[in-house]
């Protein structure tokens, strides 16, 4: 059930049988010199819709596509919240689910930089009920989709060298699975980008010059991607699932 | 160009030619009965979109889905932003887009409720140079689609009728010519909604009991829908050319 | 019933009679060669001022003088909050009178520039209980005092031309009336001003050399601003008390 | 000059010859059974305004009216902003001054509950500067109208017994002098009020059940309060000139 | 009982006996060419914590190290929180502790530049029950060592000139006296600095410029510390047991 | 060098030869029966304390001792800030150090639940200049005090079962090396505490009734923590230096 194409009154029906939702979560930003700018809200997207044409009872909330990417801010079409604007959005998206009934809230992200902010909003929604000694009204759990059982494993098995951190093949490659007519091609000098850490734009700009971190996207094909995506998909269906049957104390 | 399917070096080589950039926004809130959820931010996606179609040379941001929609808090899969909140986030789009040479960014809106929060917000980013007595780097423009020119005149004529404000037949209308396997159907009672004032969730329960206010959607159609999308396309066309063209003071 | 010339008694007996009181609400900012930077308070306060006089049981906050002028900040005496700490305090006004018993508060406002902010703050005060899935304590309204009924009908005929946007003559006349001490003069240059777009404050002043925007001051007297204020004030008594009658939802 | 009742042009024509502005400042909060709940921001304001009428070279702005009153808002009429939202509100007024070329801010408080806040915010006003090693635009000075040279031991001669510290006599009796038309009274009881600690407003309304802190307000005069006005005027101008013509390092 | 070397269990039992708690508090900055960067939170935490030698039954938490010194900045090894930035922090940690059952707080502080935003910070904590019309479930107290009974009149009979106002003799010698191996000896031009305002970091510096104001530092001795630790230890035990017996209203 | 124990001119002069400094950063909160309160603010600090008896070159700034423990809130004597406190806090300080010339900041940190919002401020403090396209005055560093090489295979050597999560062994045995006669017992039962998520305060003191997570503490040494401290210092000292040493893009 994609909640944005249905209606009150059917989420209020649905909410009486599950009070989990999924909220895909991601970036938009800069993906090497063939990647789409979206890749990052893209790639969860994909994986939850195609998730929910499986398995029609998954809740999946609109995507939420703009995140935590100020290194990227030195490249073109990057969006970036500040982590503190972050924090606040996701913490008003929670307070608006669990408004409705919604107990446990999933967030298949698509954006290593993401991790830390959602975490930290995690705490800081946490922090209100413990600081007023009740229980939290929902429970939240960050999962990027790399980590659903069994897809880094693939990741590694179908590019051996050259994933790399930020403009992955496999991610490149999940794109292409579902927008293969946005499918770009570039040379790549070198062809394996450089490692290292990741501060602010300028500098990340002046260490990786054309955006990628350790990646050789050449390797990507829309076949890869949808191998990713096959075994992403029941794997999510599984992790929501074990999220959902989880025994809270005192329940 | 759809940023989200672009990749950095395509927005690079287009910022050459232009500064302008077009960011649907709108609300995922309750449209009554039938209408989706997503109806506010899936109409000026669907308006944008297909004018990107009709002319390339658009370029069209991802789209802000997320506004203010506290009043529909209600019912069931509203997400809203605070207005601080989305004050903030619609902060940070507008200085993201504009550190990459954005110079004029064109909100078109699909939801009522976000227009006060959003022009404050546009008085919040001017506020900045104001103070410090510099110019500002963007200039922003909001515009609903229902205001772009011959959409409203249109709407009165296919309903002249149950418009209302609230999941009005035009909006309907559009989601269903976009989405027409998601149409809906429903018994409304009464059939053209009570009107009333807006003020906080439970309040606008009390008053507009299944969530619209003043509107009759059973008078949508897809075709209906369809024309106004093609009213509304040439018109968001020649609406940000004029804002394009616009001569600022000193240049 | 002045709040600032009464003692807390007062206000505590009155309030087992009326849970009604009008903030007048402005700004301190340019209004041309000629009018007062207070104009946008003093309006509202002139008008509120009067209509105690006509009726004593009409409770008046004290003014709330400084509002969202930054586009007028490249004028000298305009002083300006940004919108984000203009909500916090309108915020606290609400919750303040709240506190006392106040349920209904009718802002007077006396500046264009304020609208957007104002709306959004009543947003935010009602999302906090719509979060909470609780009624709200107060219910807000705004009112221009331009948009009090027949107001402007009148300033039109007064000012057929030249009533313009910023330091119109109706609102100069209406200062005229309550300083005639303090009315200025000077040579308009143009004798109507020109009209355009709001933005950021230097790029006001580019364009609206002068600060009025659209208007011929030299229109404005005294005699004239008496009339609009005569008009005005059972005007807004009729609004309070049509306010305070208004049925609520559940009472 | 009164700030709110000049224009633009007279006030940028002063600024060439003046840099320092008095700003009024103070609270609307409950003083006792017969003292006007405006009596902080009335105070302040009649000493300005009558050392205005004495030299017309003194810019005085409008009065800040609301201040920290967060300890009276057991008593109905009070209106208070959070600290934190005052320190935004006076930040705002002082970038606003400073914009228009003051240099130098005069804080003439009537309440003592605003002083910890007021010294704070010039702390972050002065914070911005520090940590980005420039030299602040503004300085900011405060002083209490109870504290200009003179006043104070003027108030415990009139008043030897029973000044207290709120609902003071003093105050009272500015107010009556320039209100004598509202001018209350009440049998007290006891005749002078009970000191102590001052903390939330429920404890402090169960300390101090009419308001009033170690004060008998039934001492106040008009005639008493145009003493001290009259004292106060003088001591005012010379020490906002000291305030001018203090030497700045490196000036 | 230190907090930090204590396990929860024995905070746990000692509730059970005492709701008080001190925190000593102070501020990393520059105190002249010879004092030690961390004097101003030393001094608390050397006075708290021989009191509790003395008397174990006195609760002492973590100390707060880092407060508001702006004005310092200009001065290396200087850290500063916005007062924003440390009224938030100082709330978080009332918070914490009266979360636990402390229900008096009972702050030790070492730094003039603390008190307004310390003051600023209790009125924000007490604002939010105020606001509520609930007792708030902490009270605070601040105390400056210095104005611990006893204190400053034997700080005039140690240093009867040259004490100044910052880095002064006597808090060089509370230091001195807690860690005489870092006793630091320098020529001081003049012997007494001078005295003057204080604004922002580079005004300061360039009226201070060896960072003392007023104060003679080479007068401090180990010996004259421990006089001042002497008297202040007892008077600080009976000053936190007086805040303890303090009888609230209603209870 | 331990800054809080120089003067400014001493930390002026070092600034000559390092642009380094270690911020030692934990929380207090508990750790178990018998754990201390201080230990994850107490354990960096001891390691860098350590680390500069060992070579003096090493800045320490004073410990930050306050962390992100919302979770920890259930039980008597943890203080924590709320993520976006936390966030605000360590701005000031790096902004601080900057000011002063420090331009590689490397936090030293004992407290696992500090890692999200320590990350997410980093990207907070980078957004500035990412977005104002200018370069970081800062870089800074996060390493956790078990993560340094060596430190964690030692702990698993030395408590091959029963490590666990939170009141390790490890961290337990570090203070107790360093306070030995803080030393505290109990009987633990479970021997080895259960393992599970982290969520709010309540929550998390159901699933672990005596704040264990995991751990078998009697395992913990003074002499176990002294080899954990031994080996740590060395690989501090090369971790700083090789931060120190690392080769910026552009210098």
């Amino acid at each position: 059930m994609l909640m944005h194409l249905s209606s009150w009154p059917e989420i209020d029906a649905r909410l009486k049988s599950t009070k989990t939702v999924v909220v895909p979560i991601g970036s938009n930003e800069q993906h090497g010199p063939t990647g789409l700018l979206g890749t990052d809200w893209l790639c969860p997207e994909i994986i939850a819709h195609a998730a929910e044409q499986t398995d029609d009872s998954l809740i999946v909330a609109p995507t939420f596509n703009i995140g935590m990417a100020q290194h990227h801010l030195a490249f073109a079409g990057t969006i970036s919240l500040r982590p503190s604007t972050f924090m606040a959005a996701i913490t008003d998206w929670v307070h608006s689910l669990g408004r409705h009934g919604f107990e446990r809230i999933y967030f298949l992200n698509g954006h290593g930089g993401n991790i830390a902010t959602i975490e930290a909003t995690f705490s800081e929604i946490y922090a209100a009920p413990s600081f007023q000694a009740r229980k939290s009204r929902t429970i939240m759990k960050l999962r990027n989709w790399w980590d659903l059982p069994g897809v880094t494993p693939l990741c590694n098995r179908l590019f051996p060298t050259g994933h790399g951190a930020h403009a992955t093949p496999s991610e490149i490659a999940v794109t292409q699975a579902a927008y293969p007519d946005r499918i770009k091609t570039a040379d790549y000098s070198p062809q394996i980008a450089p490692n290292g850490p990741i501060r602010d734009a300028l500098d990340y700009r002046a260490r990786f010059p054309d955006g990628r971190i350790g990646s050789d996207p050449a390797q990507a094909s829309p076949e890869k991607g949808q191998q990713i995506i096959d075994l992403a998909v029941p794997a999510l269906l599984r992790d929501v699932q074990a999220f959902t049957d989880e025994a809270l104390p005192g329940t």
